[in-house]
């Protein structure tokens, strides 16, 4: 088998729980992935308390460096002042590192807009890509999840944004999700044609002139149903839809807890409930699906909630790995700028 | 006590199920009024088709008219079009009746984009109001349900529209669910102020200077949380969630099918998992709410689901019968015009 060679870069500090949670999930990734796969963790973050916090752990069998960065980007941290004003953060310095060409991927559970903000400064743009772009997964009905973006980045879009998203989200769900064609649906208020504002009867158009395989406007149901496997929408409603469907469990939980509580007949019958919901609910959880790609940027960025678990920060990891080893951002440039290729299928 | 009289003009074409449910509904309906109670019911259609199917039914309690419109607005109708061709509706024609005063409210289960145009055209909008709301109840995790506005009327809206709505649903949760003074939150990307699109900065300022108990902004989370008794954004966002969150029934059905499918074990834990979904999603069934009203206009009109059963449509004519009583247009005309208020308390 190849050889395969993964260099990451770990914000230990980005997280609730960091810097912990970070370093074990290192250590699971470590221990779950192929034997011809060289994973090389490099710990962001402040090295006294990577030092000591790896004392807690085996680690004789992890490849790992330590960059020492002073400073921490907590969630309240507006972006723009933390690019300004924390370069010796870990966050920024994890992209720094990555930028300049040190470490093929950066993975963060940290502040979401500063590593939006930060990832697009330092690494620039792909070329095509106006605005790089926040991806999530959803569950469905159906086998495989759809990915919606753009799920809070970018909140007023232009047309040739969305037109953007659908582009990268395609590529990104082919490579990811192993499909040959992912279908692209435009959200929207209704199915016709005519329907919608006027940034989306105008992407629209464009989609449907493109070379994707754009179903047409589809509806908030559609995306549980799983009627596309890219679903294109602005930060906006993307990002309100996200939150709203990651309560649903908590909503869930309480009025099957207030269902109990009614009568001792309805708190024994709850009981065989519960275990299979958290089965079924385990698809909306964030761990599992660890992190969420940044798309668009000149670089492999994978962003995690800021609660992750070990378990998140290993799937974090692998997401990472994913878009090194799919070569994701040469392939967007590519279809973005279809004129621009050169003969070695890279772009000029 | 005293003698409540309530007049109702329903379309009895408008549901996939015309005339039937619709005059089952009405039955039902007046079965379950109080003793002071005279519901009247002019049923509005094909004079014949209601003839017909009055034949399958007990009527003799039923205090009834008959309105005959020889023309149905179908659901694929274009609601502009509609509007100038088919003045020979079940739809128009209801309408109009109410605008010409011979009924209280007027209650369909049929084209939501017509019931808006037709609605507006002929009953015109409340004095103040610059662009009338549909309004529809989420459950949460809370006692109460929370209203979220606007679902699905107006894609594009100005901060002064949102504003009206916050005026309108406050109005709306207070009278319809006993509340003294609804917590009004602004549907949002984050919490803090100064997030969002500058139509929700410029909203949230004009909310923030109001007498409305504004809570500020709100996530997409904190609508099934019931963070905010008023939930308020433009009809894109709305609808979409709106969608989203009745396709979440379907998406738990299907996984747990899923789920059972995977061996004996699994379907036999399974079994009374079903029942409890049933009892606690009962809450997201459209026929338990009945319909939404459609606030803003000059008149009482509550708009159905297309697919609504004899229930939907009694607990539509029981929204009907709340809005005349409670007599919400007067109070949201004296709440948008402040300044024009006579001693009896109606505007000038």
């Amino acid at each position: 088998m190849k050889k395969e060679n993964y260099k990451i870069a770990l914000d230990v500090m980005g997280g609730d729980f960091a810097p912990i949670n970070e370093i074990q999930g290192a250590i699971e990734a470590n221990e779950n992935i192929q034997s011809n796969i060289d994973l090389e963790i490099t710990f962001v973050g402040k090295e006294q308390k990577i030092l000591s916090a790896l004392r807690q752990f085996e680690t004789h069998k992890l490849n790992y460096n330590i960059l020492n960065a002073n400073e921490v980007i907590t969630m309240s941290d507006d972006p723009t002042t933390a690019f300004k004003k924390k370069k010796d953060s870990s966050l920024y310095k994890g992209v720094e590192m990555h930028a300049n060409g040190y470490v093929d991927a950066f993975v963060s559970a940290g502040n979401t807009g500063a590593m939006l903000s930060i990832s697009t400064l330092l690494l620039g743009r792909l070329k095509g890509v106006s605005r790089p772009t926040i991806a999530s997964f959803f569950p469905t009905e159906k086998d495989q999840p759809t990915l919606v973006l753009d799920v809070g980045a970018n909140i007023d879009c232009k047309p040739k944004f969305l037109f953007e998203f659908a582009v990268m989200g395609s590529i990104y769900a082919s490579n990811i999700l192993g499909l040959e064609n992912p279908k692209v649906g435009l959200l929207n208020i209704g199915e016709e044609d005519s329907k919608g504002t006027e940034v989306i009867l105008d992407t629209h158009k464009m989609l449907k002139n493109s070379n994707l395989n754009f179903i047409g406007n589809i509806e908030g149901r559609d995306i549980l149903q799983g009627t596309a496997d890219v679903v294109v929408c602005d930060g906006f409603t993307g990002n309100i839809i996200l939150k709203f469907a990651e309560s649903f469990v908590g909503f869930l939980r309480s009025n099957i807890k207030a269902f109990a509580k009614k009568s001792v007949f309805n708190s024994l019958a709850v009981m065989p409930v519960v275990p299979i919901m958290k089965k079924i609910f385990n698809q909306f959880d964030y761990q599992a699906q660890g992190g969420v790609p940044l798309l668009g940027v000149n670089g492999n960025v994978i962003i995690g909630h800021g609660k992750s678990t070990p378990l998140a920060i290993r799937n974090m990891i692998f997401r990472g790995m994913d878009l090194i080893k799919t070569d994701i951002n040469n392939k967007i440039e590519l279809a973005l700028n279809p004129d621009y290729v050169t003969e070695n299928n890279k772009v000029k």
